[in-house]
């Protein structure tokens, strides 16, 4: 099978396993959960999931326990998505060309809904502690995903990108924002897939390093788009960095130091991957084909 | 001891318990932490998690296990007031006395330090897989913890009583708005107590049940001092749900009905708990004066 069609199975794999674990439309809540489902059907490369997957099995990892941290994965960052649509935020009406969520259901739910969302990620991996005997296995991932998406992850990073947007930021800052907003949860997908399968401490912490060089070249790829792409394309605005005076990884070292980083970036979280006897083909030819994404 | 002086003591332990638990307000990411450590410092009862204390203790328990659970559960409650303080919401500028986060903050960093007090919430509780050897223990309190804050819990509650507002609502919708929004973290404060102490399933529903009522009772009691109390003893203004056009119990069964109903339930919550072989005298006469607070 090539590469591509290999990939669109793993990615419906992953949204059929997302779809299993999404919340029932019933009862006075109902609300609540449709605009949570509205958000988690939105689409989406579904990356983060199909990577913990893919790291899992390369551990030799076989059994249902991934499932719910995989969906657990997408909702929490769906949620963060939602969040940074809202008014308050970017104030984005439209997400790969679709209202988003509080343009649908107001912004009173679109708050609720990010907060159900987040919250309904863990009582999903929850889950996992019914199914699976090896316990500390399931508090060390519940940890992993914690950390990596609180105030030293991705919220963390965050928070520093949104009250520091149209000022002028360092490579330092820089550096921070995006290993924590983009890099993070990246890591987190995983690491997550690597403790379930039971890798070592070692494993763990160059599966992290590994994450965060995928994440990073994921990020400043993004940044490259944005300014090489069309709309047609990207499914977005381009040039949306500049209208915004974002500092990005391209208007801070320029499109073709960032060309030349994003390829080295990749190549090493490649080699680092080749290094592992149990070797992923599908992961790591995943990982080449994020540095020639067009959208 | 009397009632009034244990109970400051509770709370002065239960401060010093959260108070271990901020995040420090280092790095890049100093404001996010600062507007999550404001929330946090910004007063309350601290009712939760003296409950889950007392809860724990009367079931034997007697380690540090139960310490990153009770900062948890009032991360998670904070976290709630924090959201419905925003514009979206309530659109409050004062609580307690002091100005709203996202007042002082700026209304991003609202949004964003109530996401990162709920996460981190889960990141704190997370910290008892490393110090409890009774690994399924702490899986069931996750469990309960994430199911109660979520939308079959607390957010599902507060969803469906924000899109009524000012809309007639059915007594069935009220106490659906009730158990959820309220009684709920009230529950899974004192059911996670039970649970990380080693209670029995049954002993655990009946918990349950007895959280229920007290929730109730609490909710019920604020509705009736919105109407009796007076702004300096009350600490807010009086008459919001008038103002609000808000749907009470008070609204819908009348004052004295409902002042009934409170010592009531109270006093089935009381009988239940006095049930146990295992009584804890300070967590009874606390449920009793819940029903005759000022504020």
């Amino acid at each position: 099978m090539n590469f591509n069609d290999e990939l669109k199975e793993k990615k419906e794999m992953a949204e059929s396993v997302i779809e299993r674990y999404l919340p029932e439309e019933t009862g006075f809540c109902r609300e609540l959960a449709q605009a949570v489902n509205y958000s988690m059907r939105a689409g989406g490369k579904r990356l983060r999931p199909i990577l913990m997957m893919e790291t899992y099995r390369m551990f030799g990892g076989e059994s249902q326990i991934i499932a719910p941290f995989m969906a657990a994965m997408e909702m929490i960052h769906t949620s963060s998505l939602i969040h940074d649509d809202l008014p308050a935020i970017d104030n984005d009406e439209y997400r790969r060309g679709m209202k988003t969520t509080h343009a649908v259901f107001g912004e009173a739910l679109g708050v609720l809904s990010g907060d159900a969302l987040l919250n309904y990620a863990y009582e999903t991996a929850s889950k996992a502690f019914s199914m699976e005997p090896d316990q500390p296995r399931v508090g060390k991932a519940f940890t992993i995903l914690t950390s990596k998406t609180g105030i030293y992850g991705m919220l963390g990073g965050q928070s520093v990108d949104v009250t520091n947007e149209g000022k002028e930021i360092s490579r330092e800052m820089l550096d921070y924002i995006y290993e924590n907003k983009t890099s993070a949860l990246i890591e987190s997908a995983m690491m997550v897939g690597a403790v379930l399968a039971g890798a070592s401490e070692e494993e763990v912490a160059q599966i992290e390093s590994i994450g965060k060089k995928v994440g990073l070249a994921f990020q400043i790829r993004d940044d490259i788009l944005d300014v090489t792409s069309t709309m047609e394309e990207l499914g977005k605005p381009v040039f949306s960095d500049e209208k915004n005076h974002k500092v990005t990884y391209v208007t801070l070292q320029g499109l073709e130091q960032a060309s030349r980083d994003v390829e080295r970036i990749s190549a090493e979280a490649v080699e680092e991957l080749e290094k592992f006897p149990q070797k992923n083909e599908f992961l790591i030819r995943l990982v080449k084909e994020l540095v020639y994404r067009k959208n």
